[in-house]
């Protein structure tokens, strides 16, 4: 079908409300997704309130996505009506440079985010590039699994990529919802895992997704005994921390990987990441096999993220409680149009 | 001999004096080298100038000493009386910590420097432990080597670790002691490497040395040709730079990595490392294998620092030289007591 229903926002920090919009012909390369559910992710937030000044409008949100193959272009391959898939972050990427062909398709310059200039996954159907939808695994759980696609695959990809091994220590700043994720797949990445939230009244839920300790990175004592021992911290919150006081925990070789979008600079200690012959890092989502390998590592250990349903009809409140929130579970909408 | 005499600094920023030194026993591990060359490196100056906060006087300089073995203590392995050795800026280290053991000994909680807290190579004798004593192979100029064991080895270990491909598009930042140095180690690298410096006076100089092009960081257009181009980006000034211009010349999974003790805080942009899955980092001097492995290549590739020799009695005056014109080679005392 060519004319769809979305919930898209008219102008920036502007409500969601249902519209029409016509998709005109399918891509060769592209497929038609149905909608079945869609997590909600805090740069969906900072897109509709254009926070990186890049948002087109009217803005379809949306960018963890599940849901049926309905159509398929010509020249789609791998992919055939009715398999299950997910979209996350990117909707498609040029195939061709250096970085699609090597592997690295989040790091092409044309990628094609899903919720910029492209309409995202609140909405009847969603059109992707095959190589962007990523069929789910048998026993993974349809219904929780948008959140992995996005927040999920950001705490993910930093794992295979720096090969934090299942004897690191390891620190995750921030418990919501990337921060919960990543504390579930460390449970089973095997690690000795430090969680550093600023709430003790999240510490024991802390401990119950599989940390074995719990911190506020502003208690001088407890970052006192944990300095110098981690090999991999994981930054998963967006506002500005106290840098110093993290890098203190860092192991010798030890990494700090930021992936919230921190907008203040982050002051570095030049001293400090020689001395302890130590990185900073960033990274945004991951590659096609990437996501592919997170989806069956969390079927092979039944990590599903922990979720709180709306109906898509009630976006726009599902939001607010995002924003108001921030709680420490991923939201998703389950498409009722 | 228990007595030798060495170059002095009595207090911080005094001029060197000739003085007596009792050394007392050799200890079972250490050997007792005597000093032929040594360079002088920006470190010595820092010690000198307690720059750091860590400085024990008398202080006696020289951490890139070449000379050859005159005593042994009873428990030292692999070297012999007459092996001629260089020892750079750690003379030892615990040997039995994680770090030791595992092969990054230059990283020990206990490692040595050779120059505070124990008497330096501006002298008839130096002490270290024989595990840093690293015999220089056949073929090595030893008048010009001494300035690999410190300078070198901080520009080269990092090729190393991380793994720098012969294909990989390379920067450095400065190109004075440290930076001449990397860019003779990368000509025999295989890379494409450009080099940074403020003086168009350097260009020839530096495309002399290997590099492929030498641009000024202030120059927006010469900047704008390389944006997004680098894989490996070498900083080896010790001042405060555009890290921000810096940062843009970086390719997607493009490291920065710090080597000059810069003070001020370098402002790192969270979304700049995400969008590019970069990494800043850092890295102190290499171990004793890493080392010996840098000698290795010096040799078979003829890489020989440009030096410019002192009588070692003229000390002070070389140490002038180098914090006045900060010269684009590095500067040997020859051993002449």
């Amino acid at each position: 079908m060519d004319r769809i229903r979305a919930w898209a926002a008219p102008a920036a920090a502007e409500p969601l409300a249902l519209r029409e919009l016509d998709f005109g012909p399918l891509g060769a390369e592209d497929v038609e997704i149905a909608v079945e559910y869609c997590g909600i992710c805090h740069s969906d937030l900072s897109v509709l309130e254009n926070e990186w000044g890049a948002s087109v409008y009217p803005c379809v949100p949306g960018h963890e996505a599940v849901g049926r193959i309905v159509a398929v272009g010509d020249s789609v391959k791998g992919r055939a009506l009715g398999d299950r898939v997910g979209v996350g972050w990117n909707a498609g990427s040029c195939m061709h440079c250096r970085f699609c062909l090597s592997g690295s398709q989040q790091l092409c310059p044309q990628a094609q985010p899903t919720i910029m200039g492209h309409w995202g996954a609140f909405a009847e159907r969603l059109r992707a590039h095959w190589a962007w939808t990523i069929p789910l695994p048998e026993g993974l759980d349809a219904s929780a699994a948008g959140p992995l696609l996005c927040g999920g695959i950001t705490v993910f990809a930093p794992l295979l990529t720096f090969q934090v091994k299942p004897t690191d220590r390891v620190g995750v700043v921030g418990i919501g919802g990337l921060g919960h994720m990543a504390l579930l797949f460390l449970k089973h990445w095997g690690c000795e895992v430090t969680a550093f939230t600023s709430s003790p009244a999240k510490y024991e839920q802390v401990k119950a997704l599989g940390a074995h300790r719990a911190i506020s990175s502003r208690d001088p004592s407890a970052m006192g005994d944990i300095a110098g021992s981690l090999d991999f911290l994981l930054v998963t919150v967006n506002v500005p921390l106290d840098w110093n006081a993290l890098m203190t925990t860092l192991a010798p070789h030890g990494r700090m990987h930021v992936v919230g979008a921190v907008l203040e600079p982050i002051p570095i200690q030049a001293m400090q990441l020689i001395q302890g012959q130590q990185s900073v890092s960033g990274s945004p989502t991951g590659s096609p096999v990437e996501i592919a390998t997170m989806l069956d590592f969390a079927a092979r250990h039944g990590i599903a993220p922990h979720v709180r349903h709306y109906p898509m009809s009630r976006v726009n409140e599902a939001l607010e409680h995002l924003r108001s929130d921030r709680p420490p579970y991923r939201i998703v909408l389950d498409a009722d149009f």
